[in-house]
């Protein structure tokens, strides 16, 4: 008989995220075990505990979610993490801090019913935050080319950097783009055939105006909740809106698809012991679940 | 298929209470999420996480229940779920601090197997505690003239000054009694139909004589679990025990009906994605189950 | 109908471990209430909404599991916990701090499975840490003679004291040993037919040299999981693995029978409200799980 499935929630916040608790619960698990204000420093005991309590027929039913609004803080548990496995005595983790990795892997996917993510040129504003960083990795190693954008010029070259550091990225695919100056952006944007708001809450990054001269936009994607609206005119709740030409998602439009990925992943977590999901493989869950829909 | 029932607790004190778990388990409730040391400064996100992760039709199969031993701080609690709410986008709450609604319902209501409540006369000792001052506005409301007394006269002023804001209240309905004059208290005494002991535990509030010369009483119920008695002479597991005139009641023999009570609010909170349950509220769901008994 | 089965987790460190949590998970409770920073001072409150909250016939399905890395501070706690009940009124609780009961109870019985305890001549290194005296006291209440050791002969002799106040030890029965004398410890050695390594990890307690001149030696339980070895040459992994004449366990090899203990006790908890299951009470669990077995 299977052991019953638990789920270690991992979390660096001091009370551990309702939301992510309540998906992992919707995915099917039997027990859920939170954890709050977890420190890299703390991992090693708790991960120990999950790791040598169960037979290796029984790892696959103990998985790991680190989560939290840090979402660097959240990769450095990761990094603990891995370090606590000895060989093949491991269990499944998912990486998913403050929904970076579900709401970029949704909204690379929801622009992906439209255009060919190979031949896509996308501007990605807010590309040095969590959800940016995730977006424009995931959007290189699907071939696109990604100019990655940012208020300060030097933060998008460092983030592109890091990026370069992660995958492969061929000439000319990768761009820094700084947004200050508006001549430099409205240029950039016209080039387009897709943009991503990926910025923090509260902060407007492209007006209507900017948006509606931008005449190559074929898909544009805002996943900002929180008014004003990131891309002024994209409601949160579009969902393939066609606007002037080009179709429109807002945060709740890409939210439907991101919780399908978020349980589905949660599930995918307890089919082996030995699973990390990351932004990729969370982007490949979602890219079966939607051809499964397709079909 | 319905959705799992969640249950989310928040509790301002470093523990969350294991009493109101172990009820909410046997309410029937699937999962349960405790978080500790909640503030009103920390509620939203929490709160956040039980609206945007269930679509409308499961929203009802989540639902928040706040206690904590400090009551005031549970009310301020409750007023920012409340603001966290967008609309329909909600779950329903449960507010019962302490314990101080349930045990209030549970207490005006084996007092209402004996009495007709909108004609008695109800002397409520330690009214401006939570659960006298939830006693005195459920007697209020039921039309019984209350005469809320605390040994201090400009607190008991002050407690019918807030509860005159909250419900109405008709003329001569309610009366501030200070108690620290053994006279006025005797002469207050004398007149009640019903006396309710709501003090602090460890303090006396009345001596088997005070009970004795009151012959108007037809019932004294002490709410003190913790000895010495509230009211002296009345065990704690006195259950409609007639003694001299009166049918007295203690904490345990009121504690089968606020356990009863406590556990069918819990399952009335999953009717409904909407409902806010306090005390008067939950006294409606006592004085069904109280009717369902008696019939 | 029986209600859900509620375990109560009461660990002393800032995170409850996952490992206590797993393990009782799979015992087959229904719901983990996890509680972690808990100290003496906090318990009562706990503890009582374990008794108020169910009737007589029910609080058999709430049960207290005392964990934690701090042993000391978990008998503190379990001694508060006790002074809470009320006479009936009261929930078994089980005290295994850092798993110190169920892995002496599994040690000592892996030796029964080759020897005779009650005629064992039993070498104890790091005899004055949670497992060791754990290990000696439940040996010496099977009537074997117990040489309880430590670097610090003092601290070896202030342990035998406290053990003759806990249990009825013989004359010549205990002897405390302090081992920072090399040719000290090889006499005790050469005189015992059974040695237990329950020293802190990383420690070496004895080399594979000092090993292998102790002719009379017929079981080797090396008790330490963390390289280096407590008992030099014995694999984590040993099970029984015959050597020289001796037969020797590792921490792995004795952590089947540790595990199996747990789960059980942990079900023999909800199998009545007044059970405390300290030490000896699990090692009686496990000497039934061990005569089930080998029938």
């Amino acid at each position: 008989m299977a052991s019953p499935q638990i789920l270690i929630q991992l979390d660096s916040d001091p009370h551990p995220s309702v939301f992510d608790a309540v998906v992992a619960i919707d995915s099917g698990i039997d027990h859920l075990l939170q954890y709050g204000q977890v420190e890299p420093t703390n991992v090693r005991a708790l991960v120990h505990g999950a790791m040598f309590t169960r037979g290796p027929a029984q790892l696959a039913s103990t998985a790991i979610f680190i989560g939290g609004s840090n979402v660097t803080l959240g990769e450095a548990i990761a990094a603990e993490v891995a370090q606590a496995f000895f060989g093949p005595v491991r269990v499944s983790v998912m990486l998913d801090g403050n929904g970076s990795s579900t709401t970029a892997a949704a909204a690379v996917l929801c622009a992906a019913r439209h255009v060919e993510l190979s031949t896509l040129d996308a501007l990605v504003l807010g590309g040095t935050g969590p959800v940016g960083q995730r977006v424009a990795r995931l959007l290189v190693k699907a071939g696109a080319k990604v100019r990655l954008a940012s208020r300060d010029a030097a933060r998008a070259e460092l983030a592109c950097q890091q990026l370069s550091g992660q995958v492969d990225v061929g000439a000319n695919q990768l761009l820094a783009v700084g947004t200050s100056d508006a001549g430099v952006l409205q240029q950039q944007l016209s080039q387009a055939s897709a943009v991503f708001g990926c910025g923090a809450a509260g902060a407007q990054l492209l007006s209507q105006q900017q948006l509606s001269q931008a005449s190559e936009l074929k898909v544009a994607i805002d996943l900002n909740a929180v008014p004003p609206e990131g891309l002024e005119g994209i409601a949160a709740t579009d969902k393939a809106v066609a606007r002037g030409g080009r179709l429109d998602y807002g945060a709740i439009g890409v939210g439907g698809l991101k919780m399908k990925i978020h349980r589905e992943s949660i599930r995918t977590l307890f089919s082996r012991n030995d699973l990390v999901l990351d932004a990729e493989q969370i982007f490949e869950i979602g890219r079966q679940l939607e051809s499964a829909t397709t079909v």
